[in-house]
């Protein structure tokens, strides 16, 4: 597909070649994200933030990718402040903010509602998250880590195993990245997951018409048993009918040190879209694991201003020129991504 | 007048000459507004967007104005966690952030805050909205707006019909419209409102000492007959005393494809200062229009961005200095301002 | 001490040598302050602006400051809307926000939360305030001024006498300002409170054991009649029980044109940290001295801006680079600072 000028809305608009496009568009960030040089490939450029829904680390995320492009950011994180209060449609917004945007990454509690959003309007708009549908930026930055992440063990996407673990039921994320995943071929996928928090069936016969072996399994000992990554999720509370019905499913699938050891294979990467939950009474990720090697959830996040960088600078047209006129990052920036 | 290191707080602080000044030098931003150039012109100084009400479009309209004369923008959005809940004075407010700011944008529920404020700061103070009182840049964006599109149908301000529609009591865009209006020769005012909602007589009667010709109906097809712009405005509803009461009045003067075409003259400009409340009930301008040329509704919010970099060129003097030094903007900018 | 990369949580981390070149460092800084120069020494650099808790005032301070430096700043003023609410650990949000930004200050309700966070940040933290513990940059501005305004009356730091006013017991700023004076040599404290206000045992113990003079009054007009300074704090409302409690000491301990020519030396500089409550039932410091040319509330918020540059320089390592490659300001900067 061609970038320049595109919404990016869904994962379902990218085929293979295009992934793995932002893929290398992302490694060609890393000086810039890495604090070794200053590029000013959008100078002067403008991203319009507009988060109706509060998200801190994802609005703060795009924004200083939008930054370390050397760009300007304006945004919003004020859904009760907003227009939309006063019965202004999605439409108006749209057309308003794209006036003075050049670029706009926008979430919103409704489902299809950026999607709308970029209908009307007249500058790109990156989807940051609608709701229960879709949020393509972090499905990209999971798969980006785990091309990373097997790179480095000398393995690759096609062929791997992925466990699943959690509310692969109302999980955006996982919905997401399964969706990427089957763009490669023969992944194995072990879905560990309460009876009634599934993936969805749909998806899984997806998944399965385009080649890919599927188990699921309320087991957590022999889902986790052959993977090469797991993908631990929260329980989204916010998508249960009561907090007491979430109550039932918080803390029955735990992965710890403990768990790990016994379990896992001893080089799988551990992944999880953060926040993670880490009170007693959830706690799907263990903190005693923090220090662990295969622990990639942090570097998640780092690959996330990566793949956010990659995004604009193919939707804004300026990969080539991200490199040029750059200068050296002139204060101190510690050991932060030794 | 001199605009260097002015407040703006007010319409009636110009001349007709000062208008004309501020619409000139927005004409000369086009270029950075629409993306084609990027100034530098305000590199290194930052504006304080102290937005103690909350306003999402007119707050990032002024951002990014700032943004495009290439300065920082430093900003509130909170007014529940300012010191002002502390009991601090907008005396102490001003003294404090017009040590930081080299102007200050201001929005304040209350009618006299922002002027109260300008007196006591250090640095240049805009009126970005006091309550029921102004909202300047509003109604120079209005009034520009209605330059440009009677320019390109080959006439001007003088003389011009404008049609007034709504809540003409408690709109403050349409009083400041009206008394910029006022500068100019042999206006037709058509006040188009419910008995009730009828322009305060004080500003009609400041129009008919003016020499204008203002008439005043509840007969939508009689007002909407003759004029060179109608200017529809929402039911002001926070302005009742109660939601019931304003639904009395709600959805009584409506304009839509069918209205338009049967009492408004063919080249009609519409306007409106949005947001318009497009819920069933309201929707005093009807979507069916988006699509009409002369719906100048999103000409006008763009144009915001022209008439707000003119207010900061003009109060902290950088308008020779805008299109110096300036470079090719070097991302995709499509196809927005066509 | 080596400031470069490391955090500033507490002024009990200083040796009078390390506050003395903070201050030489932010008396370097007035330049660019006082906008007559403009810097790029922080170019492409990213601040994460992170307050957890509401403060308009500081939190722009921060962000103007580097600003001034030439940086960009990513912020959030949400703590409704932040991760945390979900269970996350401050461990998390701080390896998570650390991976994008340069250096962060931090602002949390909670005692010792900043320390928390900055123990697994990655990047340098500048504590912002963490509830009733540390608020540094305060303090240091505080002594910075004091500094100013004795230096500007041929007098220093060591030997003076300070009178410090009001609640004495819940105000982080007299406290850490105290620690930071302890580094000193000889210092007359007079702190007048209410009994049930003192300044917390401990402190005045360190404080004569480090050889100063403290002495405790509750009678206002013997406690303010022999100082080069007086410090005026409001009632800290928010430690107390419940408002009424508040209440009773609310208006006891007030300074105004009349008691200040009454009690004080003539040539005594009056401090507040602000916001100061001017209801008339707190009204601590009159606003019939705002004219005074004694008082330095205004001043000290202006020093705060030098302060924070100079904790930023120090901490990021661009002392020496920020009088490099300046740039004049362009724009019109008034009277701002005569």
């Amino acid at each position: 597909m061609d970038f320049r000028g595109t919404h990016i809305i869904s994962v379902q608009q990218f085929q293979r070649p295009d992934v793995e496009r932002i893929f290398d568009v992302a490694d060609s960030m890393e000086p810039f994200a890495q604090r070794r040089q200053v590029s000013k490939a959008l100078d002067g450029a403008i991203l319009g933030n507009m988060f109706f829904e509060p998200s801190t680390r994802t609005r703060v995320s795009f924004g200083c990718a939008f930054n370390m492009l050397g760009g300007h950011v304006r945004e919003t994180a004020e859904i009760g402040a907003s227009s939309i209060t006063k019965g202004e449609s999605l439409y108006d917004t749209a057309r308003v903010i794209s006036g003075y945007s050049d670029v706009i990454v926008m979430r919103h509690p409704r489902a299809g509602s950026v999607a709308e959003f970029a209908e009307a309007s007249r500058a790109p708009v990156i989807n940051g998250g609608d709701g229960v549908n879709e949020h393509p930026s972090q499905a990209l930055l999971d798969l980006y880590t785990i091309r990373k992440e097997l790179e480095s063990r000398q393995r690759g996407i096609d062929g791997m195993h992925i466990g699943m673990v959690g509310d692969l039921k109302h999980g955006r994320t996982v919905h997401s990245l399964s969706r990427l995943l089957k763009l490669y071929r023969d992944i194995n996928f072990n879905l560990i997951s309460p009876k009634q928090l599934r993936m969805p069936p749909g998806i899984v016969a997806e998944l399965r018409a385009a080649g890919h072996k599927v188990s699921q399994t309320e087991d957590m000992a022999k889902g986790l048993h052959d993977n090469d990554t797991v993908y631990l999720t929260r329980i989204q509370e916010e998508r249960f009918a009561s907090r007491l019905e979430a109550d039932v499913y918080r803390g029955r699938f735990r992965l710890n040190q403990a768990i790990y050891t016994r379990h896992c294979q001893p080089n799988t990467v551990i992944m999880h879209p953060l926040p993670r939950d880490t009170r007693a009474e959830a706690n799907e990720l263990d903190e005693d694991l923090n220090q662990h090697p295969n622990l990639a959830i942090f570097r998640q996040t780092d690959n996330g201003v990566l793949v956010r960088m990659a995004l604009f600078a193919l939707v804004l047209d300026v990969v080539e020129k991200a490199p040029q006129h750059v200068q050296q990052a002139g204060w101190y920036t510690g050991r932060r991504f030794e």
